[in-house]
């Protein structure tokens, strides 16, 4: 009887998550028979379709790996409880037992390491022959355990990289132009996003201004640290997170009203602009990155990509070796030179537990992070794993998928 | 005598305007005795600001030839005419005298180069020896006579990779999150930014629609042509000019009511996706590059950091050659591969003459661009011209300046 492993990506994808695919791909085809992966990830499982990596050569895993995006896709999709659903969990076990699979490699943040888990505990009741490993990712860096999440430090390196470049500019046309430029960047609950615009802090200081959903948002503070620094230094750069609220815990890019009582849609940027204009008269510029920052793999961190890899290869040791219902992580032996190890950290410890900027990473004014993050930051955005090119542009891998023949009945997730 | 040469970067800056610089000092200093810099541009020698370039040594002008912005800061600065304001051109010609300078080299826009056949002419009215040569340079790429403008085309190179990033991201999100994905970028005349993300084209089309402001925006049409392609691909990215303009000729991106009614402010790209979530019902994502796409040196155009040299090493051969009031441009020998030689246009040519992206660069129904204008895109972006990095962050230049003394009265433009 064959012995198959399926992975599957699950919600916002990086930079560097098909790496940890590739590696996964690579290292598990020496254990088992068959590696499929999920179309559009857990939904793959759900409604049987798989796509049969062992078509994909060492040279197109090699371009997958340095490919943003999901390759396989992902999804938004979160299993509800078992006492809720238990069919849903059920009919994964199904799909996974008529196609022989014996490890389920789930790739995901926070949500996915408790759906893993349950697929892990449920698996065990029934006793079904599954083991359920999760792989670590996640921009937002908000995963216990791990001493960063892979995908947040390529984003880190594009954030300081590019708030570095556009100080440059805005420091060159302050004089007769632009006096404010506000960054807004990804991050809806915790600020590592935001915090790692800190490491462009060279010219004159900028980023003047960060701002963190781990501190309350108070206009009348901001505006005044907005003047302070332009009388200063003749500009102001900011660096705001998507998930900054005020005292009343709203989010400032909801739609409504601004703090002082302009009518305003869209994102934090556009709406700390206006606050700048309305009451400082300083003209303006601002940049929202949304996906941008998230995808730019040209400009991925080598530390990045190495821990991606190293996570997945290790999550198919652990199953190899017996293990279930955990996940890898990156352990910090020490910050500089940067020392890291592979350690191993139960689901039941990792699931829906979130971790925020702490406050010794924060300035006591609340718009800048300490040395200490600095120092915490620094080593992850070491190296630049430059894609290949073709014509001008990065050689990113499209494909066509070769799907795996279907066994069960239709399931119709979504 | 001494004789000098003074060097003013002019207008919104980018990430190949140093390299300009960079190249045009050290040509200089092959032939002048001092090559000075204005500090803020024309401001510098207006308030007579002189920077002594002489104490950069070539290491730190290599340095200072990979860094975006404007190392001796630039200005929004624009001379009135003759007859309005003879005063500041005789200023300029009272400084540039008492520093005993012969060539005055402009690198900017089409104002600058009508400022500097201005004082060109005026120079040779009061029979004094000063050459004044213009030395091209805006991302607009909106100059006649060059083939295209330095920094156009590391733009280019920015947007046609952030885009292709982009578009891998939410192809593989689709499925249950986000259906339309909005890029704005820069180019409130002409389109030739927005054309550039076209280079992107590969995974299922994307970017689909782009809009340039050559082409009157008509909301309904937009809109059926966002929910054909989601319905086709599953997904619909877009690349939306800054200066994309209705029927009646108002900027989409003015404070006011959009196309269906609904009061907004902020940049095009929150306009577009508002409109796709009123009258589609879609998840949207949406990105504002700003300043980002201008001064990302990271990921420039070898061909682009080529032609920003070329163009300065000629601007002060012309100048020694006894040329005034013209500016050196790119001629385009043939496409593929690409061949190109520097050529000389008289200034009263340039000035005041604007490029826009031509009606057999944009497709009939007015949401793409030509095979001609991919052809003519694609050779700019080839070539990554890497900085060098320093502990994960491009090592840019970031200096103190050296000013030289001052002769004149005390004069305040500003």
């Amino acid at each position: 009887m064959p012995k198959n492993a399926f992975y599957a990506q699950s919600g916002g994808v990086t930079s560097v998550i098909n790496a940890s695919a590739a590696a996964l791909i690579l290292e598990a085809r020496k254990h088992y028979d068959n590696v499929y992966a999920g179309h559009n990830g857990i939904l793959g499982a759900l409604e049987e379709k798989l796509i049969d990596t062992s078509v994909l050569t060492e040279s197109e895993l090699a371009k997958i790996s340095q490919t943003p995006g999901g390759y396989f896709g992902s999804c938004r999709y979160k299993l509800k409880s078992l006492e809720e659903n238990r069919a849903e969990y059920e009919r994964l076990i199904e799909v996974f037992a008529a196609h022989d699979i014996k490890a389920f490699f789930y790739n995901g943040g926070g949500d996915s390491q408790d759906t893993c888990k349950k697929v892990s505990t449920l698996a065990r009741e029934l006793g079904v022959e599954l083991t359920a490993i999760g792989v670590p990712k996640t921009i937002d860096n908000d995963l216990p355990f791990t001493d960063n999440c892979p995908g947040f430090a390529s984003v880190a390196k594009y954030v300081a990289t590019s708030i570095l470049e556009a100080s440059l500019d805005i420091a060159s046309m302050a004089k007769t132009s632009t006096k404010v430029f506000i960054m807004e960047v990804m991050g809806r609950h915790t600020g590592w996003i935001a915090a790692s615009a800190a490491l462009a802090q060279r010219l004159g200081g900028a980023p003047h201004i960060i701002l963190l959903p781990e501190v309350t948002f108070e206009p009348e503070k901001f505006i005044a640290k907005v003047k302070a620094t332009v009388d200063e230094h003749g500009y102001c750069v900011i660096c705001a997170s998507e998930g900054i609220q005020n005292a009343a815990g709203e989010f400032l890019s909801a739609s409504g009203n601004d703090a002082f009582g302009h009518a305003q849609l869209g994102g934090v940027a556009p709406r700390l602009a206006e606050m700048v204009k309305s009451e400082l008269g300083l003209k303006y510029h601002w940049a929202v990155s949304d996906y941008l920052q998230r995808s730019a793999r040209h400009i991925a961190s080598t530390v990045d990509v190495e821990h991606a890899q190293a996570l997945a290869k290790t999550a198919v040791e652990l199953a190899v070796a017996g293990k279930h219902g955990v996940m890898p992580y990156i352990n910090r032996v020490q910050a500089s030179p940067y020392k890291w190890t592979v350690e191993t950290a139960s689901l039941d410890d990792v699931a829906n537990v979130e971790r925020f900027v702490p406050p010794e990473f924060i300035t006591k004014d609340g718009f800048g992070v300490t040395d200490a993050c600095l120092e915490y930051l620094r080593p992850l955005i070491q190296g630049e794993a430059y894609p290949t090119y073709n014509g001008g542009l990065p050689d990113y891998a499209i494909g066509e998928h070769k799907f795996v023949e279907q066994k069960c009945k239709v399931w119709t997730a979504v």
